[in-house]
């Protein structure tokens, strides 16, 4: 056993660019837990499970991924996992100062590290929202989402339902 | 052994700064490979030699953390070590767009990661250049860097020199 | 004819930040289609028949501006107008991330490009939002929407209505 | 009496962040105005006047500032003390777009001046959103905000109320 | 013949990102005419003909593409040429501010419109000079610019030279 | 006697930006001292003294403004003259960064507070350096610094020179 990590998201639902983080992080830390959001601010498209299942199927092959779920503070799922890095993907300069405030934050509360790893270029536009928003229009999200999570995205917001 | 990473800078002299990111990292990291340039784009008030004793002196307490030397292109060094990850702080915002174009092309060329701290707030308006500019102008350093670098930064830089 | 463009907004109301984009790209584009989106995401304060008649009434001298509306992709009303730019003003750096990632989505989707231009320093801090918040406190808009438009706002929100 | 100045926000509740701005705006501004805002647009925890008793506690020892409250606009306050100068925080750069249009906007309605102070870098990640989410899920808000703010937080969201 | 458009750069040399905004500005406008900055603040790698004949090469396919230099201001090579549009790719927000000041600039003295395209996300951390520093130190640029680009960086700045 | 203030800058010349943050900062502060510094990094077209007679005629008509030179550390003048604020324009976030990063580093050293002030929209693309890059291309600064400057920026950098 190597590092230990937590991926933290909503995952409403896994995009290619959260599984891009994903194994690039799977690669560095041992074990790596994505830990799913169960109660956002905004409510899901996707019930806890739903997204839970999705990530598993998407990360089956990478054996040091575990998904877990949290509510509350991430740092107590940290902390009762004995796990000292939180990882997170950024894409732009300005998501960033957001995400520097919680992360200083939860260091202040619990010592707990961020690191940040940049998205892959590639999938530098890509959030589930954008992807929710262009399906619910008729638009296709495959090349975007694994194909299993594109089905389920059709089924659950395309205008043909 | 765990995880070992690449801490790279030019260290023209360390800050109270820079030492925040290395004893951060070396608590994940291991060993933490403090990787100094040899040849930075302008002409360093320090030698090499002294950039690395300084910091060597700042981290003698941290027995996972080697100081190394690098000229040319880091990834080479990460290669010759057998290093993925390249930890790097971050201050603010807008540092941070010319430092994911780095480590994209640094991925791109080696598939070796970057991973971005965030700097304690408490350090983040420090640089060894403001830091070189005040103490040229007869400000002092103490308390934004070790003792013993505010000792060679007066010498070499005060007014009074 | 020349280079057909869209020009998408919610347009609740016009401003006088808009119409200097809209009279900048009517002198590069023919047409210009000023698209009005039906149902943005927060409810708007005008109708779209209102919005739309406001915008006619303010470009009523251009004679290759159209103003239409859209509900759902702006990709598809370019589809099937056959138009292959879409024009956006920007007022700062910090708008710009989310319109580049939305840009990168339609131009992936359907090979539609984004072309920003640079709001006039004059009007860089109008928006439609803070606008309407100035009137609802008893504020006034002259100057900063077209006349008509300072009326029908006062009507809707001002403190006297 | 020197330069009078308004320090207005919703201070939901006051933070050590805010507290910082506030003393250091005192020493330069007198009085030194902070204006709470009793209709903010997402519905605060504490109401106006439990925000204001925190705010007076918290600043009692400074003799040239006043607590008052506001509702619409900020400069029709201004105009009514005679003040001509509003004083903010600002945390990190990208704060600053939308706090420069604002900014604008105010000064062209009625002349007065907005300066911004940055913000102590030691609270810099503080704001009283993050708070009340860490204070939600148990978290201990102690060092983040004054002691009998720190009471009030837990009594009114900490999960064993 | 359609809406005429400037690209302008120094092209030091030109890479597959500034090949991608050529060949999305040639899409729409025609003639598109890139313009090559002759003398650029640091003393360029490539003389002005060699950059032309590495560019010509690059956007030999593209019929409606020419290939001109300037010296001085380019509002005035767009003046004499009857060109009413510059076209600049834009990469990331914080490249953002300077490319509107030089484009607010531009306008006031002529009236000459900037219109901004967002580079591809694939090419987002692609620069002349982050490939030249790569290329100094022995890594490869293949993928980065054109064949016969990579070949003439080689010879001019390989460490084998 | 109110609030006295310091208002740094290398103004080389001084631009029409520059006096509107002067002129609304003259009315808040009293007395403002403009401070020159004499020996900025890259080195100035105009010699102190020219820059310094500029910016005495452009203020003539101020009363409290004084203008004065430094060299070295700011917070020297600042407390030589028990100065206890210093007033910066600012345009855009992303200059925000690095004036944040000084400010707290003066506030560090000396006690000295640093105030932002947004700068009029109207100039908000004018900087020196751009300003003498279009006059040295033959390009007409009136309107964008006073008359008396326009004609010594001519003299000094103009093509016809």
């Amino acid at each position: 056993m190597g590092l230990a990590a937590l991926c933290p998201g909503t995952f409403d639902p896994v995009t290619n660019g959260h599984l891009d983080i994903v194994r690039r992080a799977a690669a560095l830390f041992d074990p790596l837990v994505v830990a799913v959001l169960e109660n956002p601010g905004k409510s899901p498209v996707f019930p806890t499970e739903e997204r839970v299942a999705m990530l598993k199927e998407a990360v089956s092959d990478l054996s040091n991924v575990e998904v877990a779920t949290f509510s509350g503070l991430l740092v107590d799922l940290a902390g009762r996992r004995g796990i000292r890095v939180i990882v997170k993907g950024v894409r732009a300069a300005t998501d960033f100062d957001y995400e520097l405030q919680m992360a200083q934050m939860n260091h202040r509360m619990t010592g707990v590290e961020t690191v940040f790893v940049p998205t892959n270029p590639k999938w530098s536009y890509l959030s589930s929202s954008l992807i929710k928003e262009v399906v619910r229009f008729g638009g296709d999200p495959v090349g975007l989402v694994p194909d299993h999570v594109a089905d389920r995205l059709r089924d659950a917001l395309g205008p043909g339902r």
